[in-house]
This record gives C-alpha cells, sequence and structure tokens, in this order.
C-alpha cells in the first residue's frame, strides 16, 4: 500500500461536527486503496478508557469519494448517538488489508495482539459551542461588487471641481469620479432586474483617497459618498428589493489622518494611542518614505497606511463597537474584512462573538487569498473570498497542456480545503478591484462566458464584479476601477451580455443543483480539454455542465433542457463552447 | 517524485511563530527527496498582492530533518524581517527537481509561466496575541503524582470508622484509608530528597468517593483530606522547599451530589441550572442506571457522573471563578483539566484567558489521550498527558518484532505532533491513577528502569506516579491505587529503587541534554533492538541512551562517563541493560 498517501486527522476539515448531531469524516488515501471500512462507536462502549477491556467498533463501508491529484478523498457522514466517536480505517488494496489508527497502520496480527495500546482517532464531544455554524441565506445570494467612486454617480448637479466628468476610458489612481451612495440607491431598480440580491461595497467610511482603504474616521460616512442618511436609505431600499448590504471594513491598518495615528504622530510615546500601532523607532516617527527601514509597520511597505495593532486591548474593543454600530445604525448584512488574514486571530475571535449576538446571522467574510483554513474553524469568519479557486480556473483556461482532469482536481481541492458550512458561503469570484479585470485576462468573450458558467455553478455565493455583466475591460489596479458606462448601457451589444449573465443568475437560482455542495466529474467524453461536471441536489436533480476548452468542435449527446449554451448548435459544441443543460 | 508523500500547510505545527520573531517551518517528504531548499521573503518585496509583478525568495537549503515510518520530516526556523513571509519549496529527488507551492507541484517551466498565478505558502503575521506561550518553569520540573488517599495519612490519631488501616496489598475501589493533606506535607522532606519538584494531586474538593472524581463543591476542601488551612499549609510549604502543586480539575462532570444537579434532580426544568447539564429526557432523571438510555448525557455511562454543560455562559463564568478562587486562596501553580477532551473548546479559550490573567505562569494542562493538537493552539492548554508517547514506548517492549527504526519513528512521530513550545512541556508519564502500574506491565525490573531513563531523556517534563520509585507492582484501577508501604520503605531493596530513581532524577537536572528539545538516532550498533539515541544540549554537549532491548549480551563503545548503568560492565551490556554517557 502506497502509506504515505494516506491522511487523516480528528481536526480541521478532516473530521468534524457539520451540526448538533452528524460527523464528517473524510480520509485520504492513495488511488492504490480499493475499498474503505470505518469501525467506529462509542469511545465508553466497552468500559472507561485505560482499562484492559477491549473495544470494537461498528465497521461500515465509505463508498463515496473525490478524486484529487494524487490521493483519493473518502468521505462519510456518522451520527454519534452520545456525541462522542471513536474510530480507525480498515483500508484494502488488491492484495493487502491494513487498519490505519491515530500512530500508525496495523496489520490484523498487531490490531488484536493482546496489551497492545491501540490508539484509535477520538471525537471526545460534539460540544454545540465549538460547531461550525454559518448564515444560511448566504449560499442563496447573487453578490455585485462595487467600486464606489465608479459605479454611478447620482448628484452630478453637487460635483465639486475635485470631480473629474464621468468617463469611460483609462483612470488614474489619485482621480475621482463622484460615484456615490445616492448613485448606488439609484442603480437598485438596475441591480434586481439583473439579479442581484447582494451589494457588497469597498470601503464607505472617510477616508483620503478614492479606494479608501486609508481610513481616517471609522465612524463617519465619506462625504464624496453622501450621508449617514444616504446609506441608511440605500440599505433600506435594498433591503426593500430583496438586497442584502456588505460593508469593507479595514482594520488592519488605517490612513494617515486616522485621529489616533495623528495623536501618536504628535505625541509620540505619550499619546494614549501609542500602542495602537506597531512603532519600532519613536525617533523616525514623522519621516516620509516607505516603511522598509521598520520604523513602523504598515500595509506592505506604505507609511500612509501604519498597521492597526489588533494585539491591544482597547483596539478590540474599538473595533467591536465600530462594527457593532454599523449593524445597529445601519442594519448591514456582512462585513468584509481587508486584509484578512494579517489581523489577530484573538481579535477575531472577540469580533465575532460580540457581532453574533448582535446579529446572529451577519456575515463574516475575510479577505484572504491563500488556504484559509485557520480562519474559518467556526469561531472568525464564515468565509473568506475565494482566490484559490479564481487561480484555479484561470490557470487552466491559461495552460493548454492541463487537461480536465487537472480541472476536476482543482475543483475537488478547492472544496476539500474547509469544512462543508463554509463550502456553502464561499464567496466566488472571477475578478475584483484587486485584479485585472476577467475579460481582460484572455480578451476572448467565449472563454469568459465559460468562466461564468462555472462561477454560476459552483458551491458557495458567486460575486461578480460592477460592469462584468457587460464584459468591461480592464488592467490591473487602477485600470480595473474604470467608470461603468451608463451612457452605452442600452446598446444592442451590452444587452445582449446582460441578458447572458441574466440568464446564468436565473439559472443559478432556480436550479437548487447549480446551488448544492454536491457535484461529481463523470467520464463520458474522450477529449482532453472537455471539461464535464453534474450537479446534484438534495432531491437527486441533475445540471450538466460541459465546457470545450478546445479549438475543435466536438459532438455533444443528446440531453435535457438547455439552461445556458453558447457556440452549442446541432449537437456541436464549438470551440470555447458553454453548455448547461437540466438532466432529464 | 512520491507526491503523495510531500505535505505541509501553513497552520498548527506544520508553521507557526515560535515567538515574536522566528519563525518554524516543517515540511514531510518522501524519502526519495534528497536535499530541500525553500524560497521565501516578504510577501509584499515586489508590490502589493493582486498586480503583475513577480516576486523571487530568497533560497536557502533546509538540513535538519528527522526519520519517520514512511516520510522525512524538514525543519527550519527563519526570522521574517517585517513578520510575515511568503515561501515555497523546491524539492530534489535524484533524477527530478519540483517547485511545492500551497496549490501544488509546479515543473521550473510552470513555476515560471506568464500570467500564472502562483500560490504561495503564507505566514501573513506573527502576531503577539496568538503566539503560544508555556510556562518556562515546566521543563526543569520533576513530577511525582500523589492518589491522596493513599500516599500518607498523616493524622491517624483521628481515623474514623469508615477509614481502614494501611496495608500494602490489595484494595477495592470503596475503600477509604485515610491518606490526607497532612500526610503529604510530611512527606515533602521526603520528596525533596528524592528531587521532586513539583506535586501533581489527584482531586481534593469534597466528593462522595475515595478517588474525588465526582465533585459534591468545587469549592471546599474535601474533609477526608483536611481543611482549608491544610491545603494553604501544604502548597506554603512545598514552595518553600522548591515543590510546585498541581491540582486536578474535574469540569467535564460533576457528583451527584453537586448542589446544582441535586437542584434540577428536585426542580426539572424549573430549575435555575436546567441547562447547567445535558439533558435529553427530564421524565427519567431520577432513575438510576446507567445513562445508555441517554436521558441525561454523563461521563461514560455513569449515572452518578452527570455532564456539566460547558457550552453555557454561566457555567464557564462558574469554573472561571472557581479556578480563579484556587489559585488567589491557595497560590497553586498548576491545573490538570480530567477528561480535558469533553469540555467545549470555547470554554477552555475562555478559561485560559482568564488564568492567564491572574497568574500568567500557570500550568493547564489537559487529560487527552490523543493527538491533542487542537487543543494546543496557544489559546487553550499549554500540555497535555503524553499518553502516545506511554502507548509508543509500551507497545515497543511488548512486540518485540518491532526494531530500533520502529523506536526512532514512534518517538520522531510523538515529537512532530505539536509545536516545540508544547513539546518543551509536555506532560511525559508511563503509568497513571487510570492505566496499571509501569512495573506491572512486564513484571521484569530491568524493562523497567530502561523504561525510566526514556522517560527522563525526553523533551519535557517527566511525571512518576507514587510508588514508582520503589517499583509498586498494581494493575488496573483500583489495583493502581494501593497504599503508599512506608514501613518497608527503609529495605535495603527500597532503597536501593529509590537510589536508582534519584540518579535520574538528578542527572536530568543536571544534564540541560536531558530537558532539550534536540535528540538524533545515530546507527552505530548493528543490533536491531538496541535503541541508541544521542541529547544535545543548546552548547551541543551531547548524552548518549543506549538500551539493550534484547536478551543477548552486546559489546558497546569506549565512551564518556556513566551517568546511569544497569546490566553494564567491561564495556557489555547485558540483557534488557541500560547505559546513559555523557559524550566527551
Amino acid at each position: 500500500m502506497e502509506f504515505t498517501a494516506v491522511y487523516h486527522k480528528t481536526s480541521e476539515q478532516m473530521s468534524y461536527a457539520l451540526d448538533e448531531n452528524d460527523l464528517v469524516v473524510n480520509l485520504k488515501t492513495g488511488y492504490d486503496v480499493k475499498q474503505v471500512f470505518i469501525h467506529y462507536g462509542d469511545p465508553y462502549d466497552a468500559g472507561i478508557l485505560g482499562g484492559c477491556e477491549v473495544w470494537h467498533g461498528k465497521r461500515e463501508e465509505i463508498c463515496y469519494k473525490k478524486r484529487l491529484r494524487h490521493q483519493l478523498w473518502w468521505t462519510t457522514t456518522l451520527r454519534p448517538q452520545y456525541k462522542r466517536c471513536k474510530y480507525y480505517f480498515e483500508l484494502h488494496t488488491d492484495r493487502e488489508v491494513w487498519y490505519y489508527l491515530e500512530d500508525g497502520f496495523l496489520t490484523e496480527e498487531q490490531l488484536n495482539m493482546e496489551g497492545r495500546m491501540l490508539q484509535c482517532f477520538t471525537v471526545p464531544w460534539m460540544n454545540p459551542a465549538d460547531i461550525n455554524r454559518t448564515p444560511e441565506w448566504v449560499n442563496d445570494t447573487i453578490w455585485y461588487q462595487i467600486f464606489p467612486d465608479r459605479f454611478c454617480n447620482g448628484t452630478p448637479e453637487k460635483n465639486t471641481p475635485d470631480i473629474k466628468p464621468w468617463q469611460t476610458g483609462c483612470v488614474k489612481n489619485e482621480e475621482r469620479y463622484g460615484g456615490n451612495l445616492e448613485g448606488i440607491r439609484q442603480k437598485l431598480p438596475y441591480l434586481r432586474e439583473l439579479g442581484i440580491t447582494g451589494i457588497y461595497l469597498n470601503p464607505i467610511m472617510e477616508a483620503e483617497s478614492n479606494h479608501k482603504y486609508d481610513t481616517k474616521d471609522y465612524t463617519k460616512i465619506d462625504p464624496h459618498f453622501g450621508e449617514k442618511e444616504d446609506f441608511t436609505r440605500l440599505v433600506k431600499e435594498a433591503h426593500g428589493q430583496g438586497i442584502r448590504v456588505m460593508v469593507d471594513a479595514v482594520f488592519n491598518h488605517c490612513g494617515r489622518q486616522f485621529a489616533p495615528w495623528q495623536d501618536v504622530l504628535k505625541k509620540g510615546q505619550n499619546s494614549p494611542y501609542a500602542d495602537w500601532f506597531m512603532i519600532n523607532d519613536w525617533s523616525l516617527l514623522n519621516k516620509r518614505a516607505d516603511t522598509r527601514d521598520g520604523r513602523f509597520y504598515s500595509f506592505a511597505f506604505t507609511d500612509g497606511m501604519p498597521k492597526i495593532n489588533t494585539n491591544n486591548e482597547e483596539v478590540v474593543s474599538y473595533f467591536c463597537k465600530v462594527c457593532e454600530d454599523w449593524i445597529r445604525d445601519y442594519d448591514i448584512d456582512g462585513i468584509r474584512f481587508d486584509v484578512g488574514n494579517e489581523v489577530s486571530h484573538r481579535f477575531l475571535r472577540r469580533l465575532r462573538e460580540h457581532l453574533k449576538g448582535i446579529k446572529p446571522d451577519i456575515y463574516l467574510l475575510g479577505e484572504i487569498w491563500h488556504d484559509a483554513g485557520p480562519w474559518l474553524n467556526g469561531d472568525e469568519y464564515d468565509s473568506v473570498m475565494n482566490y484559490p479557486l479564481m487561480s484555479g480556473i484561470h490557470d487552466f483556461f491559461l495552460d493548454e497542456s492541463l487537461d480536465k482532469l487537472e480541472f476536476e482536481y482543482m475543483v475537488n481541492r478547492c472544496y476539500t480545503m474547509y469544512m462543508q458550512q463554509n463550502n456553502n458561503v464561499m464567496f466566488n469570484l472571477l475578478d475584483s478591484h484587486d485584479t485585472e479585470r476577467l475579460m481582460n485576462r484572455f480578451h476572448n468573450l467565449d472563454i469568459f462566458y465559460q468562466q461564468l458558467a462555472i462561477l454560476f455553478t459552483m458551491p458557495g455565493s458567486p460575486c461578480i464584479y460592477y460592469g462584468t455583466e457587460i464584459a468591461m475591460e480592464g488592467g490591473f489596479d487602477p485600470d480595473c476601477r474604470r467608470c461603468m458606462p451608463w451612457d452605452e448601457i442600452d446598446s444592442r451589444e451590452n444587452q445582449t451580455r446582460i441578458g447572458a449573465v441574466r440568464t446564468l443568475i436565473e439559472m443559478r437560482k432556480k436550479e437548487d443543483a447549480c446551488r448544492s455542495l454536491y457535484f461529481h466529474f463523470p467520464d463520458e467524453y474522450p477529449q482532453k480539454r472537455c471539461v464535464e461536471y453534474i450537479k446534484l441536489d438534495a432531491q437527486g436533480r441533475e445540471i450538466e455542465v460541459l465546457l470545450n476548452c478546445s479549438a475543435e468542435d466536438m459532438e455533444v449527446k443528446a440531453g435535457g433542457e438547455v439552461l445556458f449554451g453558447r457556440n452549442f448548435s446541432g449537437g456541436i459544441l464549438g470551440e470555447n463552447g458553454t453548455l448547461i443543460r437540466r438532466k432529464q
């Protein structure tokens, strides 16, 4: 047996309570393992631990599996009668049988050796307080990300001289275009029409820059975007139209104008806020240059964004209050935490406990680009921005040497990283204000829609970046933040594109299978770059997704009702074509 | 390359801050990997994440490794200048080079493919609040576990009729022998003489049984053991003799007489304590029988030990206060948590934060028999009872088919399960009130001392169970709880045995290498069951441990000063012989 391929542990996503009754147990093995059994039962079934009693579990086959690049992922759900569970695995290859326990692999003889201290895997107790619970509404949500300065200026008559005239070409980082909350409010009917049910807003609290990631005042709506009443009204009307609102919280760092930082700049170590930041050399505080000299820590090396010390208790309390007020004053539904991986875990745990106490179904989303397992154990974030999935999808389309199996491995990797509760509310995206735009990657509408087809059929919650509905172009920051071209929105081309996205959104809403956690990859087509997967809902109803990621036409088997098609006609799926069908 | 053997992630013991400056990075690979490099650097070195910048890390070889059963364990320590770190690995087999990133393995060509989104491993920020810190004094401590009813009766003149006369034969579960706190106090000089610097006491709070794991009152010393003043005096005098004191906390369940449970038995759902327990069927509360019917949850299936609901906020506060008072009233140094794996993680996090605020170097020890990774991330326990090591040692001596390599794998497995901070204060034991006695396992004094030699040279903190110094016999509970035979303590046999244990203790104290985290396994002897390992201290001074775990004499190479020897003479290490030497 390929011993090194076998992996299990009783923590993180490998073994966890799905709810108060169900225990999910996952196991990795090599491809040489053909059959897996789990022996499980109550740890005290044979008496109290430590005595000479012999414990025997109930033997059950694990049937369900996924394919990873080098390993198989076996999964089962147990229902421990007394909330505790002890288990080991029995692994069969074609020629061997091995018993896999916490301390290693045993032969049957070793397993039964008298006096041997068998170290089984143990889930000691499924405590309700430790269960990872995520808000149910998120999986039903279609997100739309708005960069406020560039989405819509609702009050052009009030433009001050620093506001540039709305234009749809390139933009520079320091420019302001006057997009604001009133503009967003006016476009709510447009968003509802498109099918959007959640808005994610880049920061709207007072800050110097146009992107507002350099907060000056966490308690005040930025005057460029409006006033308190504008946001109150926006959220209220959005709710009225079935649209939730998520704001951006920048707690990793602040802007130069944040009052406590200003106080520190003035008073140095005598400031009551001296420990709110991470300062190493007090003599160089007022120097203006990047922070590679380490005089204080900052976001990246930006001296205008000093790092906030979330290890400090006052800071923890301060931001708990800030968020509490956002919830109480505006009734927001979610908070996205910028640079959500650099703040302290202790801070996040306290914040979550505080905020879930006020609004139990608030959605806490971390900006984390890498494996976010440590933040998704149920006591910090509900979800993270699913950049690993974005990268995986992108790299598959970029690297034509990758065949459809690699696509399957990639998707399976992304959905075996976290617990089901998190997968179900994962924030899936293909681009954002921090990346080049989706359309920019390949400058190819067919590949653009293929990727959107994936986005709208993956478990989690899809988000499109404003302008994606018309396939807006734009390179890396600041080019991905161009103004929304409202004057051209009614062109036939744009309306066709909007229609396509609306079709995908409607499909996502109507077909439970699109939103579900369940999928598999049949091997019905020989073409190497024909991605094919089946999504299933809880009732077993299926939809089929077919993507021809090659330049050659391919013949498609007869199937059910077409939910979304592109480059598909007469049973032929053309170059970079997309086909989504409801299976009969 | 053996891909499935390669494993890393940026959490738990695989990648963690050792302190505010040092980042430990561990990697598993197959034995086919001959050389490993890490490419690392600041994540923002080339600009802000998400742009098109190309990041290059610094390339450094990882030289240090341990052998596991099927894999190599590579380890290095980095010092990220700005507290954040991004990295990937370069793996060399004899024929191939692979780059290992968070999303998988890349060839050099793929690594350099333009536009590819490389998903490096990322340690976003080493926050002080999240660093796993354990009390420094523990590694220097030699523990002695005392089962109070059976150690020493210090006031025999006060014996009540329910106390049986002290005797050294078999005991029954319900018997009381009058051991008490005053008895322990009287034996402090004995313990100091032996070299003991820490006492771990089984529960001493009021309870019905002799073992006191069925607490009646968490705030009152059990009258059988003494009064408040007795314990105050014991701790004070122990401290005066350089001996720390750890008590046992039974918070997973209580005894039938615990006032809140009595209240629930009387008032049912109307009791203010109704949610302090885990009750499923209120109509059957007063039934006396095991709890397999699930009417309420209990420790194992014992109806006299109802499970306490540590998910309840009042319960959390109640036990925080109980522990706080123990610290304030008695100045205890450690708390051992009984059934420490079944209480909620949330409870433990709150308790730790509370108690470390009162006494920062209090030692929090969990009773966990299995892999305790989830409890040892720095926010719950400092350490656990190292039963995996106990089992591993035991099984090696039991199963003669295991060769010395298996011993090496086992030790390396145990010391790669947790972070160094935890390994350094691991509570190592070979037996306890919950197992048969060490001497009972093989009824062989040579094997007994071989195992003690291991115990006293392992990283962590060794604990001997009372009576081990005279090789007391005793089977499983209750036989492992016999009375300490003080009348026979001065016999030549006992004094010889005490001398041997004292030698081991003195060696442990004098030789930094015994207590250090550093060891390796040279292969200097061909004998299959000749266990040999070298311990090193921070200055590189070495001690050598040789155990002949076979029936054949073996010739030993000339070496340094003998620190402990058994069955060793004239350069020959006999059957089951032990030799510990200071290397020149």
